[in-house]
């Protein structure tokens, strides 16, 4: 079982790694980059465990971890 | 229109960050992670660029600058 956790900057939050990269496409010529957000995409191997437990679980993971939540928020999606 | 572009860790190259990520979640009490890798999530807001050029343009960002083929994996979808 795989849990699949998206880890975004909130909308209100400065991100300075993403100003980086859109300045960087359109220095490359892609001039209709009008923003770039840059987020971590984690994924866990649960092993066996019941998947009416891995929801609860990785939500807890989320929070106490993985996920910093006065500035990003997250989801997940687990198969 | 956003494109969303999911950068991996090839299976076969070590990924130390989500090593310690799972380090951290096992001694948290999670000892149900038998691994864990980090990816990154990136979020392009294309304006209005036409649908059908953007595909193969977003395809491009991520050969020339997002990903770095040797060692990563992309995909991305556009909506």
């Amino acid at each position: 079982m795989i849990a699949r956790v998206h880890v975004t900057i909130k909308r209100d939050v400065l991100d300075p790694q993403g100003e980086a990269v859109a300045g960087a496409l359109r220095s490359l010529g892609y001039a209709e980059v009008a923003g770039v957000r840059v987020g971590k995409l984690i994924e866990i191997d649960l092993g066996a465990t019941p998947p009416e437990d891995a929801r609860e679980r990785v939500d807890q993971m989320c929070r106490k971890l993985l996920a910093n939540l006065v500035i990003e928020d997250y989801r997940f999606e687990i198969d």
